[in-house]
């Protein structure tokens, strides 16, 4: 799994960065001459547009042929502007749009090719477990699926399904939308009271980033801590690193092999934009994150089987690695997968980018101290507020691209709180620091609470956690 | 491992043949004309060899453009002819040649970048081991090497390394070509007194064949019988399936990850030919067979050592593998391994082709009867004799050609014999059949016994080579 915005922007100057964009519009337009097979020029295409987004953000200007950025001092306005072509770019490593308001997830959707999280789906969910729909459904923050009907549909006879998720153990530092997968995942276990494997991608991090193995296999064990303190139940947990479980399941291998067969280079070039001179472990890696998918990479658990359905809650970034996982598994004789997607989680500057622990003024990590929260929200939370008190008093502030507001919609559990907090503050009755200091009041005691149950999580507790075993469970 | 011919050829019709050659020359032309990358033209020029290779050996004439095989009866010559560009196709996957002396291993040496064992190193290899060389080194059939010398030193100074071969179980039916690097193994195992490590490759096999991954796992333990029937020592030798090895090592996963981060698809394109159609398996397997190059990925042997150097008897066609290996270990800090390459076993056709387990009549098998030994020496061994007696008696026969002797030289130990019957075929004091009975006598009897040998190898034994466990050495 990962979850980091691109890293090459970070200390490239405004001139490399205008440089590279000039020549990749050339690489662009050279394939497209050249009628270029369409997954090359998509893959050129998506790296200009990730191009394009740095630019602004470095230079608070659109990149224009011809225009270096010394020379051009045109529209310093930094409010939102459509992107490029007017499409987000949303892939496993990088997430960015140029509209404030963040990404476009019904457009998303359509180009995904998954269906909308409707009224329909969650009142379903809410009479098939007989629970109320969690907020991250009612506020449409889990907001897309795949087959989940078909889960349904199978659970009222009595048929089961287990959950998959996971992280990219990319260092020590967890913040709070890291927990987004956790907490929802958590609510499907008790709701559904069914087992669920934690896949930490340390090798995937090793391939990626510049890491020792050493490191990406402690990240995974300490990022482990901070899962089991979301509560997991230990009885129906299993969280695996990569590097071990590779390495203790030969059933696991055995299915990464069968993905690796019927996968082509041509595909993941297509689905991740990998390129030929991308080294080979990033190339095969997709296989290991689709085997978790199949029930009998887990013997342990599901005791040979090999019909029990997975479904998967993830960030929609993570979206490209099960399509392709749901392509293969008829050719492999599997079911396919079941997901659920989130959006994603702001970073504090704005929607346009997700928060990124590789950013530390973006994030608020789970070992903040309530100060650190305190200053990092007033100071860099993003406002939809006006200028001047006055101003805000007469014409309201925006909600919609307000990060503090959109932070409460994911951790104010009350609705009518919340939906008092977004009229009072679009009418301008709420001033933005009152709306931070909400925002503040809220994630204090939540991240202090984390911190007390991670203490609590012994290196006996991850040990058990991280054991291949059968799990309380029976299907 | 890869043992065997390209399968394609052997369906098509001299035209299809035709057609496909046309059609890869238009492609090669293409690709010259627009300057493409030079691993992509190096790929289509072999293809283009390799399909020469073919017409010849289905056709008997040699490819002419715009000259299709049913309208030209030019040249029905099959005699010795040189190679389209004169080189010869040797890669894990194809091993051809139009010389019917076989491939020239001298071009071979300065092609792939390897030193020639000359009688200096056979002589040392004496000098140190204090042992009588084998008859494969005597005979150049052992004839190529990377850093032997280097081994030796180290050696001499009571530093001692450890052997690394394998093979790909692509069936149950091993054919006496196959016995090749593990006699000489045996022999360097029991000489230098070191452990082996014996790598089955069987997802490789499950990647490029239509196989099951469970048959290719079974021919992994059948072929680990023939192998144990070599007469390993059980407390020196670990022999193991990729399959079963890979979900039972964490720390040969890791050498696996580590290698696939530092390697390109450019640079496996480059080496092996693979092309964006080929699966993602395929392309990430290198890093499997470079893996075991490392001590480390057996900590139950070396007890967390990095640095005992790795010696690696193979057929020349498996280089690429370790090339790539060895350009790949000072980077991720171990020592490279050293190799010691043989000669191709050839077809009892001629050879200008190895010996092919999925080409019956091409083979010896380690399961055929005398009598069947017998039947396909007399019929199908290639021959260097004359058409008449009267003609050998006057000319006499060619022995370097002629498959007879050539496999005499594999397998009659004894120097005096081998040179005696090389001088009668000569001068044709020796006819062919003779020189036949000599080889059915050579062989029936070796062949008997390994069949013995191998009845004795219970599944028993089998388990215990095959274990993961503590060998009895100590460094």
């Amino acid at each position: 799994m990962t979850d980091c915005l691109g890293d090459e922007a970070g200390d490239m100057t405004p001139m490399d960065l205008y440089e590279k964009l000039t020549s990749q519009g050339d690489t662009v337009r050279t394939l497209k001459t050249e009628k270029a097979a369409k997954a090359d020029i998509d893959a050129a295409v998506q790296l200009l547009l990730k191009l394009k987004v740095d630019y602004k953000q470095v230079t608070g200007q659109d990149y224009k042929t011809g225009c270096p950025p010394s020379e051009c001092a045109v529209s310093q306005d930094n409010g939102p502007a459509a992107a490029a072509d007017g499409e987000d770019m949303v892939d496993p490593w990088n997430v960015s749009t140029t509209n404030a308001k963040g990404v476009d997830y019904d457009k998303l959707i359509v180009r995904f090719g998954s269906s909308k999280i409707d009224q329909e789906l969650v009142d379903r969910i809410e009479r098939v477990s007989g629970q109320k729909a969690h907020r991250f459904l009612r506020r449409g923050i889990f907001f897309s699926h795949r087959d989940m009907h078909q889960v349904l549909d199978a659970y009222e006879k009595n048929k089961s399904f287990y959950l998959y998720t996971g992280r990219g153990p990319s260092s020590e530092a967890l913040h709070v939308g890291h927990l987004i997968p956790f907490i929802f995942t958590k609510w499907l276990q008790d709701t559904f009271d069914i087992p669920l494997v934690i896949q930490l991608t340390d090798d995937e991090k090793y391939l990626w980033k510049d890491l020792s193995l050493e490191d990406c296999h402690r990240y995974a064990v300490e990022n482990a801590k901070d899962i089991i303190a979301c509560g997991f139940d230990i009885n129906k947990t299993f969280i695996f690193s990569d590097l071990d479980y590779m390495g203790a399941s030969p059933d696991f291998y055995r299915n990464v092999v069968k993905v690796q067969k019927h996968v082509t280079f041509n595909q993941v070039k297509g689905i991740f934009g990998f390129g030929d001179s991308d080294c080979i472990g990033k190339i095969a890696f997709p296989a290991i994150q689709a085997a978790p998918s199949f029930c009998n990479s887990f013997p342990q658990i599901f005791k040979g089987r090999k019909d029990v359905q997975c479904l998967i809650p993830c960030a929609i970034d993570q979206d490209p690695y099960f399509r392709m996982t749901r392509d293969v598994a008829p050719r492999i004789g599997y079911p396919k997968p079941a997901l659920l997607h989130s959006t994603f989680f702001p970073a504090l500057q704005g929607a346009q980018t997700k928060m990124s622990a590789s950013e530390a003024n973006s994030s608020i990590f789970l070992t903040d101290t309530p100060k650190q929260i305190k200053n990092k929200v007033n100071k860099h939370a993003f406002s939809g507020g006006k200028d001047t008190v006055e101003e805000h008093r007469k014409y309201g502030g925006n909600p919609d691209v307000d990060v503090s507001f959109m932070y409460l919609t994911f951790f104010l559990e009350d609705d009518e709180q919340l939906e008092k907090i977004r009229q009072d503050y679009a009418s301008g009755a709420l001033l933005t620091g009152e709306l931070k200091k909400r925002l503040i009041e809220t994630l204090q005691p939540m991240i202090t609470s984390h911190q007390e149950r991670r203490k609590q999580v012994t290196e006996e507790t991850v040990k058990q956690f991280m054991t291949p075993r059968p799990l309380n469970f029976h299907f």
